[in-house]
């Protein structure tokens, strides 16, 4: 995106990093949109569609007139959330006994709402979803310390090796994905408890923040996510412990020390836009200090809600474009 | 965006309004990239390359292999910033004195440095950038106060009635363009003593905030925006005095308050991202009574960087083989 003859940050390419997917997957393969009950909900990529080719009495892949790539549909002639549920079930138990998908591997038996706005259509395996290119959301806190001598520090959490996603890695100090039935207030909470033992008289501070969105890709599918923000400042003598064994170390860090550590290896990729997003809001990345400032922002919250229009004939016509705004260029 | 059985909230109306070209204006026009030194700085629309025909001098109106619309690009004989600029200002102050185009009405005798990047290409008039369509970057500062009964409060300011963009209307506390030869926080440092006469002792605590980015279009042409965005929380018995005769009249809000306003036609329309970006970073609009929550955020940031990627043969000369440049374009 920078000019070549522009200096390319290290935030820039890491901002690059978690959106490999919208900035460059788009051009490279053949996506389909996947369509249920008329509505676009996900992206498929060729490797996944030409297993689902194998159950044309639950996946119609068909030409479409509105999308020259051709669509993935779920069987419109399923009745309801229960009967669609259960055949793409059935499907997946099947794929993941078969070992053809590495996300199957962390089978999770824990399901995740497939939803066209605000309604639900299907449930999957949260394993699964990055096979459908469904969108993802989530919640972060960033817990912080305004430090007598270290200024601004944020609480890291080390995520536990037994965990099924990047295990080991670091990451925000508390972090979930949004279950079947779960507000988003009430998540953040319900994590804030679990993940850090964050009591109620301390809790009570959270402050919803915004939310990031990004489009990343890797081995084992695509990631679209949008994770909602919420800051917690935290009194300098306490310290997070975790109760669910999902995190094996907390971490008080500076911020600039904190940055540091998310440019590096040992960091989980997706949480990333949330560190960078605290510490734009927050005054630590300005746009004198980091010379991508105004690309950067705009890469921590892509349009994630233009990738998701096509709806067939019966909802109402809407040109496919893969989604994009019209690229001028090409 | 909203699929149409959700609820289509006023929030996401009004980010939709000063989205107005970003979310339709490619799809009905003819626009061309318009180029300087083989790179797209700009978007021009049909009513003004018909005008800018007539100066075949200085603006080519070609065919271009990877741009089907074609482009507009400045004369690339003209050999550096002040030959480029000195051009540009004859023909805009021909066309401002025969009344074709509204924009230049307001003149404002103050330059506009166009880049490519951090590279400064030309300068022109403040008032005729909409009519190329050229990104313009400015800022503004949230001055707000915790009050004790009323919550959070922000200061607002009406505009004067004799200036040349939206008169009278009402704005964030102190905005203000980019101009030649200023840094960011500089310009909001001027600013915010010459709009508000905020003393030393409180503009220390200024904080950058982030960036806004939107796409509108009126009558008068593109306003493809960034705004640096900065709080500053005020102390209960201060009140911002203009200096410079800009403003009318100041008032402090509650946050609710703020919003309705912000609602209504009395507000200067390319302002309300940033009002609205600090109600959602300070917690006051949340996903919990915002139903569109995520789509809002997104069109507070809009991917500005992917509209103006054009470049020239010349800049892609890496692309040539055996003397053929490849066809891009598909």
């Amino acid at each position: 995106m920078a000019s070549s003859d522009e200096k390319m940050s290290r935030l820039l390419k890491l901002a690059q990093k978690f959106n490999s997917f919208y900035l460059t997957g788009f051009g490279r393969d053949e996506i389909r949109p996947f369509v249920v009950e008329g509505q676009q909900v996900g992206l498929i990529k060729p490797e996944v569609y030409k297993q689902l080719l194998r159950y044309p009495e639950v996946f119609c892949i068909r030409d479409s007139e509105r999308c020259k790539q051709g669509i993935v549909e779920l069987n419109p002639a399923f009745r309801d959330y229960t009967e669609r549920s259960e055949k793409v079930d059935k499907i997946l138990r099947e794929l993941k006994s078969e070992g053809i998908f590495s996300a199957l591997y962390g089978w999770r038996n824990e399901y995740y709402d497939v939803k066209s706005g605000h309604n639900s259509l299907l449930k999957m395996d949260r394993s699964a979803t990055c096979l459908f290119g469904v969108r993802k959301y989530g919640i972060d806190i960033n817990g912080y310390v305004k430090h007598p001598t270290w200024g601004l520090c944020l609480w890291l959490q080390q995520r536990s090796d037994t965990k099924e996603t990047w295990p080991g890695k670091w990451d925000n100090m508390v972090g979930g994905g949004l279950s079947v039935g779960y507000g988003i207030k009430e998540t953040a909470i319900k994590e804030a408890a679990e993940e850090a033992s964050i009591p109620e008289n301390l809790i009570k501070n959270l402050t919803s923040a915004g939310c990031v969105s990004f489009f990343f890709e890797n081995e084992q599918g695509l990631f679209p996510n949008t994770e909602f923000v919420f800051d917690l400042e935290l009194p300098i003598d306490f310290e997070p412990k975790n109760a669910d064994g999902e995190v094996q170390k907390f971490e008080l860090l500076p911020a600039g020390e904190c940055l540091e550590r998310a440019f590096g290896p040992e960091f989980k990729t997706t949480s990333c836009p949330v560190v960078i997003d605290f510490l734009i809001r927050h005054g630590f990345i300005t746009p004198e200090n980091e010379i991508n400032f105004t690309q950067i922002v705009e890469l921590l919250h892509v349009p994630l809600q233009t990738l998701y229009t096509y709806k067939s004939t019966k909802s109402l016509a809407n040109n496919c474009e893969n989604g994009h705004i019209k690229n001028l260029s090409s």
